[in-house]
């Protein structure tokens, strides 16, 4: 048996770890723009990154380590050092120099990116930014704000893992991410410390395995970004570590940000979860619960909180899964309003499907009625807001 | 060597065909809401529908003839006939039972209907629209009129085929479809008609070809709906045919309707082409112009008029095609921003290209550099309007 408590502390919340957040100048209003996490000891790393083939900078450059231990990870906001060429890998090259050269204490570092995609890096600032940095500070607050976009609110959780025989590791973590969200995890970085006695091998399986069901079952609007990026940092500090306990706590602290983000999708009111049951199998309910997640139409049916489930039904449809009008079945939370081939929706259904997309959250559910396979989803609605902020995120 | 000009007449400009649309109550203001379509003498059809596997009753209605010529279709708008189980198959027997009673002359009815989905067909609506129907009525305006549902504007072409010997036969056609618009051909209905010597197999080999190039290849909003449908009807009636010169002109019928959906996409005001030229293959190709035509970073960069390039970069990377950031090219109409990996974007660049996307109408080339492989995809942008035709479409 184990004990699994959320604690504050954010991605410093695991022993051995600091971080912090400065202002560089990146951001013109003077907010912090540059974080670092630091450990005192060196890490065993895991990462998911981006499938998309324009890869950032920061992603080549970190891949081209092969594999190693590090202790030190600096981001940057406002640029994504992406499409940036050669010119981009050694601005990188240039950054860690000096970061290397102004704390001895740190090994391999890691840089990674989030911003407008296609500028040079504006050096000069980053490295004003890296001069700021003091590695004794334990602030994951200012480090989760310094890496926000369009983000509304800074991204950070931490849980303590209590063993039967009293040992305790934690794992902590903070994220950004609001909009290109999507399966392929678009956009996003998270960042996640632990001081669990756990080798890469082991944290890459368990990783790979969770994100299938956190940041890759999020979608806000469907686009894939160059810079996508999950790094977990293992520092072993804690001595112990259960393979059940680590899987179970960092899916809670992966699935906590990945809903964060969908909440604060651009433009976003609303968080849906789209419960895909009785699919063919759990392929298919994906291929389905993310078709819900990802359609403009049913976004848009969400924002103006309209029971539109036809929308559900023909999207369920387009998404090229078997299905069978006659055996699915839609619920909004506990009103179903077409059960097997049967519309059971009339004004008073209306009236409380209506209801139910008033809330700030809620599950819309679909049995497919052919199988076993399973499979959730979580969006958001799109409204007036989302285009206004993508029509000029540069300006 | 053949002539194809332009003409007047639309869905009635070949010989022995008569459209007409009529008021039956279905849409509230009292506008023209059911059209039909009647040829003197029996045409062969050649169709292409949805891949959206909730098929709407209407679809499986026709596919349940088989193999068949017919000479009447009943078109309705405001009601999707989708998601209605049996009764919907019923309700259109029911009306074509009234159809076959009233028009002597008509011979294996078809019907067609685009709205909304999941409500029941309001067939005593309907049969007092058939009511009203005169079928010595040529007016392909009213008939591409009552089949609008969110257009702006009614869409109708014709062209006039002159072969070398002086014989010639025409193909007009009318067309709805201004959201929910997708590679699969979403929310549109195309009735084509052609005095052309064709049989069906010719036909339906040639509009399985063209679809690609023309209604494949327009999204608004990436949706697929249950009823897509073009139909292409040949009565025969001018005895001439010239293979070469049916399909251009059909490609050229088509293709207008195609972009004029594009142009009256639900809140659009661009209509963009996406030029993909250097993929490793033409499907290749394919993918990618499809990913930048429905990518929603994309469309809300287009209605933002801000030559976000990056955006046009990622997206390619996204779509899973085969390239390398160092062999693409990117311009703006005749304004290059990106080229083989060098940045080609400053202040006056950004000007330039900010002005080419003011346009109402431009072409976004990618270059892709690998390989001959080509496709146009035809996108418009997304801005406020969409979102609010959206959010309430049934109400």
């Amino acid at each position: 048996m184990y004990k699994i408590e959320s604690i504050e502390g954010g991605v410093c919340a695991a022993t051995g770890f600091f971080a912090d957040g400065v202002s560089a100048g990146l951001k013109p209003d003077g907010a912090k723009d540059m974080a670092f996490i630091y450990s005192d000891t060196l890490c065993e790393i895991a990462s998911v990154f981006t499938t998309n083939k324009m890869t950032a900078a920061p992603i080549r450059h970190f891949r081209r380590y092969g594999r190693f231990e590090s202790n030190f990870v600096v981001i940057n906001a406002k640029n994504a050092n992406a499409m940036t060429g050669d010119a981009g890998m050694e601005c990188i090259d240039d950054v860690l120099a000096v970061a290397s050269a102004r704390f001895r204490e740190i090994h391999n570092p890691i840089m990674s990116s989030t911003g407008v995609i296609g500028v040079p890096l504006p050096i000069e600032k980053i490295k004003v930014g890296i001069r700021k940095f003091n590695l004794r500070v334990k602030n994951s607050n200012a480090a989760a704000a310094a890496i926000m976009t369009t983000d509304r609110f800074a991204k950070q959780t931490a849980v303590r893992v209590t063993l039967e025989d009293g040992s305790s590791f934690h794992i902590g973590a903070i994220a950004k991410g609001a909009g290109m969200i999507n399966p392929a995890m678009a956009t996003m970085l998270c960042f996640i410390t632990t001081d669990a006695n756990c080798n890469s091998e082991a944290m890459q399986a368990v990783l790979n395995n969770v994100v299938q069901r956190t940041f890759n079952a999020i979608s806000v609007d469907g686009d894939t970004s160059t810079n996508d990026t999950v790094l977990l940092l293992s520092n072993k500090q804690s001595h112990c570590y259960d393979a059940t306990a680590f899987q179970e706590a960092l899916e809670q602290v992966m699935l906590y940000l990945a809903k964060a983000m969908v909440r604060d999708g651009e433009g976003a009111s609303k968080l849906v979860t789209y419960d895909i049951t009785g699919a063919l199998n759990d392929a298919e309910a994906q291929v389905a619960a993310k078709a819900l997640s990802t359609s403009l139409l049913m976004k848009t049916a969400l924002f103006g909180e309209d029971p539109n489930w036809g929308r559900v039904a023909s999207t369920i449809g387009a998404s090229g899964i078997a299905c069978d009008e006659k055996r699915l079945r839609i619920a909004f939370d506990d009103v179903c309003v077409y059960d097997n081939g049967v519309i059971s929706f009339d004004e008073t259904m209306e009236r409380r499907a209506a209801e139910v997309m008033q809330r700030n959250a809620f599950t819309i559910s679909c049995d497919i009625g052919l199988g076993k396979g399973h499979f959730q989803a979580y969006g958001c609605d799109l409204g007036y807001e989302y285009v206004k902020i993508n029509a000029d995120y540069r300006t």
